[in-house]
């Protein structure tokens, strides 16, 4: 599955910016991939792009339509049908994060089906994936790990990839979450796969790679999270990383959704360890990436440095701060490229 | 999901036994809900039950024609389908265990259909769950967990809850996959479900009850198994677990289907305990149940008793020889009924 850029984001009508949450990812990582936004009367997201038709985008190179907001209970609501039908109408393919079916609507599927375009339903994967073999490949493979949902892995992930490319390293980010899928282009919402495949779909968004390749895997939940654990764990077995990092948000106190509380990071790290080690037995740390948006610059150097002294490993926020240390870290255990 | 009883089972014209393990699995634990088999010709399986049409069987009060046999490759042959849709017309429902849906097949979506009948895909959960909460439930629960697949989780949860019941305790068998669901009537194929909600569907499996009730939750997978551990830990959360059995097969060598080797019992229940304890802390191993078919007598005591000197805990055969050990240890750390 590769979805074809660039985008017309269609943000719909939704109430904030949270609900286009999705959009605004896409913007913040590929700006040049987006082309302009479509947006319905009363819309009160804004990715600060050009408005456009999907006629006018289609005329401008958009190849893709991408629902980048999602409305109450993640439904599709009629009014957006018109939407989706006009875009692919002028010839673009249309990709979906919603939990319904965009081919589910009859008007949809039918335009669909007459302009012999693509409907893309990255929350249902019609993927067949064998189970998960075990088998060491080739390459290299950092996983981004939490101490609970929601804390950065995607956006660590994605950093490590421009600053890995930067210092000259062949490095892919490997999406697992829908939001990623569009950051990509590809990969595999790993939520939505069955459960008996969590791991063979990991070791196919990871294949065996160039033996100085990195694949930056983005994490899912938290081996200590109630929920989401098995995909986790699922993960972790199939992606056999190398490496991993810690991502963690400093100012929480249970696991996101739920009463348990947050584990530590050294938690983390030695379940993390303990586990990986079944498909990769030299799989380590190398480095703890935190979400500092709730501290201000003081307190977030000084929360770093402590970090970093207390666990012997580079520490960063790598939104506001970069994460060159991490990757410091990552050439001299691994090799530089 | 209830599947109503008595069954018919439907054994085709596979080529050996092991294509009918699920109806022979059925019969070995609910030989009074089965009322006869319907065999084609040239089948080579035999669950030594009176042979019957569909018709005959519905006559003599059967409610459910069980597909108790798998072809190469899971699919549903043509030639089976008539047997189908003549249960259906019989007055039947139908359940299955096979990859492809029931009613994929127009001739059985109409059949049903027209006599107002069900279609049971238990491979198939069309049931919404919602995501695990890991919230301490009232009742207890026991799950059995393994060095690795199949190696006798659901015998040993099956044989608990008729040693358990004859103690006079309260407790009920709780299936998790295909042949349990067929043996219990009802419960959820985790393998199946989207890998989002197994935990979710693991505490749908065993809810909050009297607090003397004992649920026995049947495993899957293992936790070192790097195909499908993810369903295992997500099991291990959803069931918040107050007991588990390590279940084993002594001569295997490697893990079911990859080259990873096998842990050692205690392994399992450390890493059982460390991850277990996130939903439930005052989780314990009660028992291990060693698969010794492939042993005579003597060796199978001896190997037997030098596990019970090892661990510190009851270890039985549990079909060879029952399991009250382990249903004392139970009485003993938790109260007798």
């Amino acid at each position: 599955m590769e979805i074809a850029h660039p985008y017309l984001l269609f943000l719909g009508d939704v109430p904030d910016a949270l609900a286009a949450k999705t959009g605004l990812g896409i913007v913040d990582w590929r700006r040049d991939w987006c082309i302009g936004q479509h947006r319905l009367d009363g819309c009160k997201a804004d990715a600060k792009l050009p408005e456009m038709s999907p006629q006018d985008a289609a005329k401008a190179g958009a190849r893709t339509m991408v629902i980048g907001a999602v409305n109450a209970g993640g439904v599709l609501p009629d009014h957006w049908v018109a939407s989706i039908v006009a875009a692919l109408d002028a010839g673009m393919d249309v990709a979906s994060g919603l939990h319904m079916r965009l081919g589910a609507v009859p008007a949809i599927r039918e335009a669909a089906e007459r302009n012999g375009r693509k409907l893309f339903d990255v929350r249902h994967s019609d993927m067949r994936f064998d189970t998960g073999k075990g088998t060491k490949r080739s390459g290299k493979r950092l996983l981004t790990v939490g101490t609970d949902c929601s804390v950065g892995k995607k956006y660590c992930a994605l950093t490590l990839e421009q600053a890995m490319r930067d210092k000259g390293f062949d490095a892919d980010f490997r999406a697992t979450g829908q939001t990623g899928v569009f950051i990509s282009g590809r990969g595999v919402a790993l939520d939505a796969v069955i459960a008996d495949f969590i791991s063979g779909a990991a070791e196919w968004i990871s294949p065996a790679a160039d033996e100085n390749h990195w694949d930056l895997v983005e994490g899912q939940g938290s081996l200590f999270h109630p929920s989401f654990a098995g995909v986790t764990l699922g993960l972790l077995h199939g992606s056999q990383p190398d490496a991993f990092v810690v991502c963690h948000e400093p100012t929480r106190t249970n696991m996101r959704g739920v009463k348990t509380p947050l584990p530590t990071i050294q938690q983390v790290i030695d379940m993390t360890v303990a586990l990986g080690k079944l498909t990769n037995p030299d799989i380590r740390c190398v480095g703890i990436s935190i979400n500092t948006v709730a501290l201000d610059e003081a307190e977030a150097r000084k929360l770093l440095a402590d970090t970093e002294a207390e666990y012997g490993l580079p520490a960063t926020d790598p939104v506001r701060f970069g994460c060159e240390g991490i990757v410091e870290r990552i050439a001299a255990e691994f090799g530089k490229p």
